[in-house]
């Protein structure tokens, strides 16, 4: 009963089989092989534009030089106080940005409030050159606590960003549970939301290794190579992750196993709501559950070999849970079978 | 014909298997399932010592941050004109190091001239704060073009480098090249001639996505876990990699896919010696041969679909070639075939 | 009727005849006259202890290279949300820092709260690499809206700053004017109260160009040498960043300059009280007024010939105000004369 | 006898006199005075062209600001092996940069060799990404050893630039000497010579601390703004620089006291080339005298009270010399008077 990360997955069958099938032979190296070029034509399809394609080893990678391909000298990001970007990333757009500043924005349920951003922003009043000047909103889809934005939330943190003049990124890394959560086209959820960048990730949906760096304006192409190669992100063997992504998406694999995760965490969830000695945090929309419980449940569920991590409370959550107890995240994955989660809801009845 | 870059061949059957294998189960991510301590136990053993390892996705990333973890304000790393930290890494060193030097030092034949790098030191006075102050050198083994170091001549590189205090690095992204060409032990090629970290590189030689830094003051490994995440090297599925040198180190297939790589090199230099149209521009001792030929014998070889790249004529080298003559590079590896230099050597008899 | 900000004047006579009375003759440059080891012996004596000092140009130069020596790959400093740090200075310290984040805690009146930083390092737990790891607290005394720390404040933030190893570091931009507002000698305000760096300003207090930092660590000073020649302010005649110091020492003339600049506010604040068209938004402990009024009180004075600064309302300070009301900033400085608060008192009577 | 260096000296009584006469009253701070203002307006006149003008507080500064506007990730800056940047400012530039590399060109007497910046520049050849790319190239007029660029040699430079898109930079420490040694306006040994930005220097000659960069195109000042904010480098008192540059430019003060400078270098000279014990190293053309004499012959010039510096011999010139002769560099500057100059000469006689 694994639920501690979608990440703690290994890697889909048919994406094994892909890496098998690419084994041999001789290509081009960095990135400009038959299949990379390929797989970079299938994003445009995919996403229903002309987009440029970077593929980058990790989501940090991808969050990182996404936004340091916007900021300028002084240059501040938006993103929500609980981001991946903020919380997990050990100053990784910081560092690799030359200094971008995260700005963090508060909204309920992981998402940023326009209204906040907007507030937010005005800290930075154009031409007041001391203050630095604001660069981007990055926002996480699906989110860090398992939400997700509605195409009008969206829209909306896009109105206030346009009318600021800041990019609009989004954090993908569960791109896909969002997706099919929302039932939208990759186009809907991205750019005709006003989406200019995506961390686009495989990883955490059935891939071993693979992200990437969508931009929606392929005109930034020539100058984010250079930021993709002097970050030690250009791989010489390109085409495994080329392949990778291939694979992902035959067949609507990506699709297929997001569906899954979600569904499993959907059950999870019902499993959380029946259950006497827990309950849901907040409603899950994609691939994670959270559940508040007293610290004994945890530790007996612990106990009987179930993996998950304890979480912080967002703002304004703890008074809403008594001293003992605690908030459990649990992540669904492609690989999760509906019999560990009939297990766990034997644990918890 | 493909003798462009060890970097065009794909994974050995060996290493693909093994990513096949670890498919499956689940795992704790960023470095921390038992596998990958079990990889990081194995290089203990290979380099009879206690060391730190950590997977990086490219040979890029392991140059640039071993000299983060040894670089200081101010600094400067030494290398040789030619090395892939100067020629081919677009500034990553620099970028990611916050500014550190890579100043040059020249020497014949690929590899840093000891009393070059004596003279080279010494226009940074300690003390005259206002030039900086040096902090490393970086040796390429086997080197860019091909050539090792004998063990004497990285004493000596060494013996200058401890005088002034600077750290040694490695870059071995061909390093089993060089280690089999010299038949010395791991431990005899690096810690015992005074290096203090190494770029080991698994991609060129059957891995598809496998390099690291080996510290060799394991106490150095708190450090460096905030420089290797915060440039977004932690890999979630960081295993996968180790399952990857697992395979690599396993019935020593990496000393095997080395020892084939040379052998193929010497065969194909062979053939150049032998022909009429080209001669060894120097005596390989890895993988890589360099051969001078008229302007049109390299085209022939083009069109008959020989893969290889012209070359920079090393400083010095330039004098002993005619007008017309230019200086190709052919690089085998582990899927080179003695067919394909048999055809090779029918091209250029 | 000046009081838009205590750098709006220009050198204190007696420091401009410093100045004048150094202009002739040669000295050794870049820090090493005698002179300049004259002045950074005073600043030993005034601290009643060894410290290291190191001339910059501007207060914000003081402020990032001082978290730039004591920060680390993935280091965060925390601030007050209204620091000069955070508002003021277009992200010199996440850029000269190579990336260190600040991380904003609150606190009423500009102070930073204890249990707010106790809380906000916990964000950050030792061993969570992903986080990132705390570094260092800095403190704004006196703070960006005229409030002091009391000793036992710094005292209860140091205990936290060390429980966790972070360093303490002080913005004293308004050093003195601190200083003479608590009548605690400069040792009783710094390193007796567990603080480690200072940015100790001159310039608002009657110097033209007159900044330093102080390393409590006189053994910090060799690697600091680099952080500050490497930054550009390593000045070549120094000698006159020393000479105006000397003059500020000598005879208590900053001491003096600050005791009128809070009595000139205080008087202001005196003003403000008795007026019925303004209040004040808190007591005033340094030198600066922040009053509350309408707007069309504010529009009279600057059209008066008053010139202040709107200010952004503290955090939860919002509601206390009416609509139509804004606060305004009035600063005094060694230059504001009682007869310019008595006409700024006619206007608002 | 002080020839140790140009920044040595003290303020001219002219600047210390605008210094004096300015430090009374109030003004807007960080630029924005009216003497901010005139003065800017004085360097258009000074350049005959619409120029924007940031004031900085070290040549280090300027230069490396300078070259982080027109530098991109992956960036390249050409300069002379000799050059300041690489000799003297402790990697500043590849810092503030966040990483450009300086790549050095050789080239006789302290000036770029324009063959030999071409080929350095196709060391980077378009298109290949792994190497980074070549963003500008920096001249240092007058040059690190007292030669000067002739208009047609800046012609050759700049034409070799924009063959490749480069911006060319001219760190002008000793600008004015230059100048008048070559007796050209501002304009032609500048823009005129296809130069973009400058780093324009009056400390040496006679300011205390006035250097500025100067952008030949304006529209790039919105930008450089950020840059020169975030580097620390914008001083609330702003408006003391420009006194002392107004004074500079007053009565061609800056003139005159680099035309005094550089007759006392040539008076040097001739005592030079007059004396039994020293030969100079090669002509002089601004303020700088280059003696090649005995080791013993330089200790009694110390201990007689002569102040000098020793100097690398420049590539090549080793030959020249005998095993125990050194090369002194003899600075003058406006403070030099030729009492001085009559004085060393008895000792050198």
């Amino acid at each position: 009963m694994i639920f501690a990360s979608d990440n703690w997955a290994g890697a889909h069958p048919a994406i094994a089989q892909a890496l098998a099938d690419h084994a041999g032979g001789h290509a081009h190296a960095y990135g400009d092989s038959d299949l990379d070029h390929a797989v970079r034509r299938r994003f445009c399809e995919i996403f229903d534009k002309d987009v440029a394609v970077f593929f980058v080893s990790t989501g940090t990678a991808a969050n990182a030089l996404s936004l340091a391909s916007v900021s300028r000298p002084g240059g501040v990001a938006f993103c929500h106080a609980e981001a991946h970007l903020v919380e997990d990333e050990a100053g990784a757009t910081e560092y690799l940005t030359g200094g971008t500043r995260l700005a963090c924005v508060g909204g309920p349920l992981g998402r940023i409030d326009p209204q906040a951003l907007e507030a937010a922003i005005r800290r930075y009043p154009p031409e007041f050159l001391h203050a630095g000047r604001p660069v981007a909103v990055s926002v996480t889809q699906a989110s860090e606590i398992g939400t997700v934005y509605a195409p009008d939330e969206l829209d909306a943190i896009a109105a206030v960003a346009k009318e600021h003049g800041l990019a609009v990124h989004m954090d993908g890394a569960r791109f896909t549970n969002a997706l099919v959560s929302l039932d939208l086209s990759p186009a809907e959820m991205t750019w005709k939301r006003g989406v200019d960048l995506l961390s686009f990730g495989g990883t955490k949906n059935g891939c071993w290794c693979a992200e990437a760096v969508v931009l929606f304006d392929p005109a930034q192409a020539g100058e984010f190579a250079f930021l993709h190669k002097r970050a030690a992100q250009l791989l010489s063997k390109s085409r495994f992750v080329a392949a990778q992504f291939q694979a992902y998406f035959d067949d609507d694999l990506w699709l297929d196993n997001a569906r899954h995760a979600n569904a499993m965490a959907a059950r999870l969830a019902e499993c959380v709501k029946r259950s006497g000695s827990a309950r849901l945090a907040w409603e899950p929309q994609a691939n994670e559950v959270f559940a508040v419980m007293a610290g004994a449940t945890a530790k007996q569920l612990t106990d009987a070999g179930v993996a998950f991590y304890d979480w912080n409370a967002p703002e304004g959550f703890q008074g809403i849970m008594a001293m003992d107890e605690r908030i459990c995240r649990f992540v669904t994955g492609f690989a999760t079978t509906a019999e560990e989660i009939d297990r766990f809801s034997g644990l918890i009845a």
